[in-house]
């Protein structure tokens, strides 16, 4: 066997992992060992909750947690939790929240909550004979689901309803069981995979009971929620007079920057090579709520992506009007998530992220998340019309390589003044320091 | 002013952030603090590292950090770091890994690593005067940025060519010129838009200056990156015979497997709403390694998924076929991630994962994200194929819950049993904890 594979590596605890790990890919035992232990929470029941969370869990990996202050949303005011590795989005969240707090905040429209569930399935008998027999067994589908969806209905939720579509004009045989389902405030994946499992077995039994399935044989292909769910969605929006975008640039009046930063959302309405990056960056907001609320940023990705390119081309999910002298700036976001359930209790600090948002039901949690996006979209734009982006980027990486390079008050002053109009990279930085310390070039 | 604004927050100390917020959203004011600095490093330096990475950040985020080991790609064998807050995902990238470590692993492919970037303009004279200027003053653009160039030239990098883009038909006089480089081993965000904003400030210098563009108004929109890099990709793939299946899954052969994995795959290519889920479980395992290796995860999805979408409709990102009795799988994803800069020095496990993987060059790492998303994929389809989800995750779910709830490994044994053929939830296996707890079940 390779020297470096391994077998039973899961079985194997925590330290032993670490010294498989040292032994077989660092040269640096002992001191790795060290390094990761100081990442433990000193509370060793609660890292067991953390290690449990995912497997072979050797470390905490550190994401920063921030606040961004002053979103009013809906007439409300919150401190939004954001988890975030990228310099400047929580500062631009504030920002831009301090900037609408004053011109009647965020507005929110929740149309749905409705999630999706799939059952794929194939069978070779006559299409008409199939939609005949779905409307004769589709409550027997919801029978046998009983045992699992009678806590979801006393909570309000449950299935909705589902519909046959017939692909097999594309895959032979191919046929699908779309169900739609409401989770109140639940993200509901397990839910909606379990009453979709129990669909398949409930149809596999059927194929072999039922007369007119047994003619032709059913196989079950798979049972598993969608995370496209464009009815689960929310707008967010900001409005107000042109006049009132007075300040929002230092060298442009309202007019004049309301039709610029309506240009720029313009450009990623048409060019799918920009709406990727405009739409990078509601997604740097929306996933850092996402995260610090304990649900699956993967998940609202695929979603929202999905849904940008739903038209047949990928375009920007916010839109903006400038009309009779009124700014209007929006975004449509489809949202798939819970306050209850997966992580949301587990992770210590996705509970007290909901905590500091008032114990939002998922409606308003999606009415949270989605203004945020709007916040860093607005930002990010209006950066971008005015005076760039990459100036507060570089102040930002700069003071990074310096607190990681442990530089003095002294030091970082005179960095900070040489790097004004040079280009910073670690390298340079580090050489910069370097001469500064050595003597050549004196800090005060 | 609202009781629940601020002014100054960003001002404030880490310790006066969690008071402000202690008083105004939370009720338990001396413990909140407590607990968000249980979350600190014990290294106040290391600390402040943590913390100048965002704004103001008040504690750090705790993401399980493991290790899927047995990832043969192009004949080397890593073990491969992956954050991710999700259960059954690395269990699931160790399971395939293994599975095609005896069955000749993962071959990549990168067909190249071009990154784009756009500055974005309008100007109100003829389109084809344009294009002429531009051929003119090209070399210019590049010249005055020279002092930005120079250091990524040494490197191998630098501007590799542009392109002048009219799209007055779908925005007066709105024109993009689309600039693509070469950025070697860093992701090359700071490069590319320090590139941008020069040729932003040529632009401008020249719409004041030269004769043929003072005519008519110029204006710079903006200057950005495009995170939609569609040559910057990789391919991964696995293949076998359909006999070495055997053993893929209990109860059907290699070729009935086979059949069954290529018709889920399928599925995802025809069935937007399949293949934004399909797409989710291979980002699970992508942003995974992006995480733990410092690159940006929103970059990643955004390009991927709009790639997806290039053709006009949402489809799969992986492939199979089976044919000749040969089973082969495989991925093209753009990526554009680095190996230098960013986070990749100054997160100190990014670090440590960047030494795991043997200090991979971008292409290396581009090769090893894209066989974890391969073998993400292999896995879940493969699940879903045969067992379903569903076990799976109950079973890491209700661990999660029990360690949440402090089970000893006694309560931990009986309360699994029961939830064998019961739906889980926190409230549930609370309730029958207790019951265990007050005597009323015995736990030997």
């Amino acid at each position: 066997m390779h020297k470096r594979t391994v077998s039973g590596f899961s079985k194997k605890n925590k330290s032993e992992k670490i010294d498989w790990l040292a032994e077989h890919y660092f040269s640096d035992n002992g001191q790795l060992k060290e390094e990761w232990q100081s990442f433990e929470h000193s509370d060793s029941d609660l890292q067991k909750v953390f290690d449990a969370f995912s497997e072979n869990t050797v470390a905490n990996y550190y994401m920063p947690y921030g606040v961004a202050p002053n979103f009013m949303i809906d007439g409300k005011v919150y401190a939004v939790p954001m988890v975030i590795e990228e310099s400047s989005v929580v500062a631009a969240a504030a920002s831009a929240a301090k900037f609408w707090l004053s011109r009647g905040g965020f507005q929110t429209e929740v149309r749905s909550t409705v999630k999706l569930g799939q059952l794929h399935f194939t069978w070779s008998g006559p299409s008409e004979k199939l939609q005949a027999i779905f409307s004769e067994i589709e409550a027997e589908l919801c029978q046998d689901a009983k045992p699992i969806t009678a806590n979801m209905e006393q909570r309000g939720g449950g299935i909705i309803g589902m519909e046959l579509i017939d692909f097999t004009a594309e895959e032979a045989g191919y046929y699908q069981l779309r169900v739609r389902f409401e989770t109140c405030d639940s993200m509901g994946a397990n839910f909606i995979n379990s009453v979709l499992e129990s669909f398949g077995d409930s149809l596999r039994r059927l194929g072999d009971t039922h007369q007119a399935l047994r003619d032709y044989p059913l196989e079950i292909v798979m049972a598993i929620l969608s995370n496209y769910t464009p009815e689960c969605i929310v707008r967010a929006q900001v409005s107000c007079p042109v006049d009132e975008l007075e300040g929002a640039c230092q060298d442009m009046d309202g007019a004049a920057f309301a039709e610029k930063f309506r240009k720029a959302v313009r450009i990623a309405e048409i060019d799918p090579y920009r709406a990727t990056t405009h739409n990078k960056g509601i997604f740097n907001g929306v996933d850092a709520v996402v995260l610090a609320t304990g649900n699956d940023f993967r998940a609202i990705e695929a979603c929202g992506h999905t849904h940008a390119a739903a038209d047949g081309q990928y375009r920007s999910l916010s839109h903006c009007t400038v009309e009779d002298g009124v700014f209007t700036f929006w975004l449509d976001l489809p949202l798939a998530v819970g306050t209850v359930g997966g992580l949301t209790k587990l992770h210590p600090l996705a509970r007290r992220s909901l905590e500091l948002l008032d114990q939002p039901s998922a409606a308003e949690l999606m009415s949270i998340i989605a203004a945020t996006g709007l916040a860093q979209n607005f930002a990010a734009v209006r950066s971008l019309v005015t005076t760039g982006i990459q100036k507060g980027h570089m102040k930002m990486h700069l003071m990074n390589i310096l607190n990681f390079l442990g530089a003095t008050d002294a030091e970082i002053k005179v960095t900070q003044d040489h790097f004004t109009d040079q280009i910073v990279s670690f390298n340079a930085v580090r050489a910069y320091l370097q001469t500064i310390r050595s003597g050549s070039i004196k800090t005060i």
